[in-house]
Parts: C-alpha cells; sequence; structure tokens
C-alpha cells in the first residue's frame, strides 16, 4: 500500500483498509513519497492496521519490478535506509514496525539468491520484526536463521509448479470467487493449485491482497468474508 | 560528512574524523547513498562522534544547494523520512540520533521563511533532538518553541552584515590561519566579521566545517588546536 | 500528454488526441519515460497532431510544479537535455520537433524571471523552433529576441487579474461550458475573465488543454467544436 | 568521459582529450548531468574529438555496472531517449553523434543476452551511428544485421579466457607500459592475453581508456605514443 506517487494514484487504500489486518507499505524506492507515506501511515492508524515495511531495489521507473544485480551489503543498506525512513513516521504516529516484506523483483530474487535472500533478513534482525515469506524457497531455507518468519499467499497471483507466486509487470484483475477459491484450498487442504492445474503443499499464516489488483477491495473482502468464519469454527 | 556517492568521492571523511566530535550525516536527498550512510555511522562509532541527521531539499543534481519551493508539511515529511533513513543506519550501530542540522539551501531557506523553519523544527520535535542553527534568523525566532538549539558558526564560510553565513555551490578553500581568526573573534568577542568588515554579534555553541571545503582538515585541526585551550583556560 | 509513469497513468491520451492539432509531451523531468515518451510519439503521429517538448524543472516528486531556482546556463541545459530526448523519439518516428512549451513552475517562473525566460528561449533557438507562451508577461519581452512565440490560452485554468494563469499542484476537474465561455471570450473579445471577474486583455493563437484534468477530453471537445465553427465563420 | 555529476569529479576529462580521437560521453543515466554533458561536448570540440553515446541502465547508484533486467523495447527506449538528449548539446555545438557504446553493465549485458544485445543496435539503427563492440560476443553475432560495428579493445581492463573484458565497479590503476604491452599484442599479432595467461584471437579498430582509472592520462599517452609510429610505418 501507498503505491501512489507525486500527483499519481495506484490502488484505493483507504476502501481495503477496512478489510486488512496489515499493510505492506512502499517505502520510496518502488514508489510512494514522504507525504503518501505519511498519510498512509496515519490511514493504517485509524483502522488499527499493522504497519510493514515494503522495500524494493531501487527502481521507481520499474516499479521495482525488474531484477537489479546487487551485492550482500550494498542491497542490506539499501533496505535498512528504507525500513528506516518508514520507522520515521511510525515514531511520528506513536506506532511500531509490524515486519518486513520485500517487494516485487526483490522478494522473487529472494527465493532463489542466497545474498539476496540473506540481505533482506540482516535488515528484519537489525529492526527485530519477521519476514513475511513463502515456504519451499529460500525464504525457508535462509531466513528463520536470522529472524521469524510469517508464511503467506496471494490471493490475487498465479503460481507455478514450485508453489512460487508468479510475479508480473502489471497486475491483472482477478474474480473475487476466484480468489476465494485458491485461498480456502491452502486454508482447508494445505496446497495451493499452479496454473498447470498441479497441487502443491504450502502453508499460509497470512494472505496477501495487492492494493493495486484493479479488483482489490473487492477480492479482500470476499477473502475476509470467507476465511473468518472457516477460522473461527476450525482454528487459525 | 557522508557526502559521497555511488563512485564519487566528497571530502576526507576519515581524516576528518579525529576533529571533530559531532558530524551532520548527510541522507540520501543531496549527497550519500545507503552504502556510504552506513560506513559513515560506522567511522563516526570509531572515533566516538555524535552523529546528527542532514538532510535537505530532494536535489541530488545540485548538492541540495537549489531552493525548491515545497509547503511546511511535504517538507516536515521529506526531513522525517531522511532522519528515520539515517535512524536505521543508527539502530544497526547501537546509536542514536544526536541532532538535526538542514543542509545547503534548506538551511538557508530556514533563515527566512517561517514555513521552512517550522517543517524543520517540527521534524525534529518527532525525534526529540535539537536543532543546529543560526542567531538572528528565524532559527532563533521559530525553533525554539518546538524543540531545544545549539548554536553554530562556520569556521569555512563568509558572513553578510546581516550575520548570515553565505551558502554557495562549490565550496572553495580556505587557509587555516583565516577560519581561527574568524572563530576565535567569535569565541572571544562575540562578534562575527561580515564580507563587508562590519562586526555582527553573534553566538556559538558548536563549529562546523564543511567536510567538502578542499582545505578541510587542515581547517578542523588548526581551529581545534586555538579552540580547545582557550576553552580549557576560560570555560565554553 | 504523455505524462503516464511506470505503472501509472495520468490523463487519458488516447481519448483526447482527435480533438487537438499540436500535443506538449513530456520529456521524463517532470513525469513520463522513455516508454511512455515514445508511445506518446507513435500516437500523435497516428491522428496526425505536431509534438512540443514539454520540459521541466527536474522535480518528478513534485511533477514540476514547484519553483527551484536554478541559474540560466543549467537550467537552459537541462530544458535542451530534455527536447533532445523527446527528438531522438520523433527522429525515429520520421517527425519533427514542433515548438517548445515548459511545464508547470517553469512556465510560470518564465513569467516574471529573466533568466528562466531566457533559458528556455535560448533552448528554443538551439532547435529552431517556437515557444509557446503568454502575453502580458516576460514571454512577450524576452521570448520575441530569441524566436517566434505563438499565443496560448488555458481553457482549464483560472486567471489572475494581471492576465496569467494560475498554477496549481493538482488541476481540478472543469465543466465543459464553462471552459467554452472562457475561451470564447478570449477569441470574440480578446479578454480573459479574472477570478476576480476582472477582463484583462490577451491574445489566443492556441488553445490548450490539460490532459491531466479530470474532464480533460470533454473540455477539448466542446472547446473545439465552439471555436471551429466560429474560426470558419469569422477567420481566426 | 563527462562522467562527473553535480559537484563531483569524475576523471581529468581536459587532460585526455588531446590523447584522444573519439570520446564515449556519458548521458545521465549512470553519470553526467545536462551542464556537465554540454560541458564535455565543447571540450570535445575544442580538441577536435568525434563524439559517441554512452548509454547506460538507468542505474545512477550503481554507476550502471549493475546488471538490470529490462525488456527490449523498453531498453531500446531508454537508450534513444539518452542518445537523442546527447544529440542536443551536438546540435547547439554543430556537432553530429559519431558512434554509440554501451556503458558498464549494459555493455557486457549485450554480450550475452539476445535482447540487450538487439536494443542497443535497434537504438544505433535510428540515428544511424556504427556501435563500438567486442568480437567473440553477440556484439558480432547480432550488431552487424543493424548497423556497422567497430571492434574495440580495452588499454585498461583485464580479460577472461573468452576474449571478453572484465567489468569491474571501480577501476584501479594500471601501468601506462603494461597497458602498452596488452595493446601492442593486439596491434601486432591479433591476440589479448586473459587473466590466465591464455592468448585470445582478437581485433581492434579502435582503442578504449576509461577515463575514471586513476592512471588514464598517463595510459592514453603511452598508448598513443606506442601505437601511432607502429601504424604510421605498418598501416592500421
Amino acid at each position: 500500500m501507498g503505491e501512489a506517487y507525486s500527483i499519481y494514484t495506484c490502488g484505493d487504500d483507504e476502501a481495503i483498509m477496512p478489510y486488512i489486518t496489515s499493510a505492506n507499505v512502499a517505502c520510496g524506492f518502488h514508489a510512494s513519497d514522504p507525504g503518501v507515506m505519511h498519510a498512509t501511515v496515519v490511514l493504517a492508524k485509524e483502522h488499527g492496521v499493522k504497519v510493514g515495511a515494503h522495500p524494493s531495489f531501487p527502481d521507481r521507473d520499474g516499479f521495482g519490478r525488474r531484477y537489479m544485480k546487487m551485492d550482500r551489503k550494498e542491497l542490506r543498506d539499501a533496505i535498512i535506509y528504507q525500513c528506516g525512513a518508514l520507522k520515521g513516521f511510525l515514531e511520528m504516529e506513536g506506532m511500531t514496525l509490524n515486519h518486513l516484506k520485500p517487494h516485487g523483483a526483490l522478494y522473487g530474487a529472494a527465493w532463489i539468491d542466497e545474498d539476496v535472500a540473506t540481505a533482506c533478513a540482516e535488515a528484519a534482525q537489525v529492526f527485530g520484526v519477521p519476514m513475511y515469506g513463502t515456504t519451499g524457497t529460500m525464504h525457508e531455507t535462509i531466513w528463520p536463521k536470522y529472524t521469524d518468519v510469517v508464511w503467506e499467499i496471494f490471493a490475487d497471483l498465479d503460481y507455478d509448479d514450485e508453489g512460487r507466486c508468479i510475479i508480473t509487470r502489471e497486475h491483472k484483475s482477478v474474480a473475487p470467487e476466484q480468489a476465494v477459491e485458491q485461498i480456502m484450498r491452502v486454508v482447508k487442504d494445505g496446497v495451493i493449485r499452479s496454473v498447470n492445474g498441479k497441487d502443491v503443499p504450502t502453508k499460509a499464516e497470512t494472505i496477501c491482497v495487492h492494493s493495486d489488483t484493479p479488483s482489490a477491495v473487492a477480492v479482500a473482502k470476499a477473502v475476509r468474508q470467507a476465511v473468518d468464519p472457516y477460522i473461527e469454527r476450525n482454528g487459525g
């Protein structure tokens, strides 16, 4: 969230806030600017939503969805810079940093590149917060050595046969029912269905909806209405 | 300090550290990048030097020495972003933020523009740190309402008849003896001599040397060697 | 036009193209990126629309609507850089540069600051193209010394008692009838009505509609439908 | 050349100009700014040196020495933007664009990635200029389909066993005699000696010296003094 920039808007943060419990807030390297970050933190506060940092490769032109070759130390420092900047606004509003969730190409690179995965986890360790990540990837092999990890699943992305979401430059609209179906399969059966129809084992402790998916509000609302009663009846 | 950037160097931070007690560290908007900021914080730590934030207008092309028209809120948020980013590295190294000192055109604009002065002070208030500023300007009329102010004098800049330093795009070399003379006049007589030969009353609790002044190390060393014994004999 | 950026959209360039004869295309300093610039040039070509450069202060965060203090030479070079970049895409598509029209705060600064006005005109002179500008300002006193000037009037902005449009950070929606009324008064009577109800003499050879005004397409269409028959009957 | 930026300097362009015949001028994406580009073009003009464009991935933080994943079209447009911007200054000074030579990671990526190589060549084709490139790479298999290629050899870089120069983030000082030895082996025997002592066949029509190599001026001068008499005696 908070992926507006300058005069540009991106997603309807205000409409989606009621349906979420934690927000990944952009930190200025792929989207957002100081004014937007501050406004997003205030909005989250009003809705009792926890705020995590959503750092990126330094790539505003490409919305952080293009891979960049950076070494471990410069990447770690770039992440610390972004998380620190966000913490400035949290400090201003009397809030604390809840978690760290890499954005776009950085998230995907941390699945497969040990240096990238390590850089992210070192930053989370500095701030004493958990990572949000994907099972079956280097998120699982590297991150727990440094900090806690909360496993997440995406309601609005397709998955490959490895159980990894498919990161695209722009997010297409997703039917709420389809998102609910994808999520409930994870919640009930512990599997995600890949684009090739394969059921890949996975686990999820948090569900992610992208605020720039055109149908984001409807998806968030539908998923919430499907998952909440189920959890209430059957436990988390 | 920490005004290197990418492959570019700026000043000799390592050589100047032994002669200073607090450092104004660039936060990425006029100079520096995450790797340089981190290295500068580590260097300060090694020398027992306190670290203050040195935020700027968002103007890397102009090294923050060009005035930009920003409204109070967007400027305050831009400053909080920068200070927060620096605090990330301080947190990593177990240090705390010591003060806030605006850079270049932002420093000068805060002399005469109430919105700019207020934006700076609001940011300092968020972080509970003092400002470094100049007497006889809006620094003095506005900032104390929000936070403590430490009065400073520049060893390597010329002054106008209002007692304000003259901000230039590039810093010229200054003879150490001339810097010492300027500073000792302030320390002993409470006046700064302007470029027109006028002695303007001022006060100084901290002395600033710009690390990008070509003769910075010699100036810092000479000033230190002149001021320290005097303070020891006569009190601060 | 061409003020989209990264994943962000701005205005509906495709819908507005049929109603215009020349387009001011952003050059990357306040908006746009190479891909957007190229696509906008292609779109203009398809509609037989002439392309002018729309350079700005280097201020992507503020969409070029914040004044920056730059000296004449560095500003001129910044404008040449932007116009040259646009000409790259024009060369690719077999088109030529039609005119130069400064954007936002740069346009306004050129009303009152001789250095800014001169920097713009020097750049236009390099490329041998006319400026688009406002009567009763330094556009009129400075620019004709360097190059031709085409006088323009804005359909979607308010005017002050000096006959200068009021530049704002975001453009509000304007009723098409209101825009038509403002324009027809200029066309028929040679006056623009200010926000204070004063009729200020002006002249217009081209009419400007901002593509980021929410009602831009409707305004462009309505103005075109009102002005074209009048010109046909009465001459331009 | 022209890799200074803001207040930062990089190399001694003025000292190296007498020893070169063509200059690769940075276009603002990895280094340089409009003022520096203009000054560099003027300097080249004074020395009768031809000017080529030296475009880069959009990576000022990393001096364009970090690979970025961009698709063919957005990369081509990014290159056209940069070359066009440089042409603006050439037009101002009555000069023409001589060639196109990708910078840093873009140059290296074009050895092995068909999309990257194609994007570069398409841009050169738009401007009707030759590429500078390396034999034995995709420069040789792809570029000649689009435009002429001038084969080049680096005086100040090490080479691998494939005959490709080794691109590093910072350039280390090179002894002039060592550079002369490397170049004369190419000129006389048509081989480049790799870091492993292997002689790899290569050819060179132009010799490149990086202006940010600390010993650049001495290297350029020494190479020129060794090569020129040899060519005079034996032909090019």
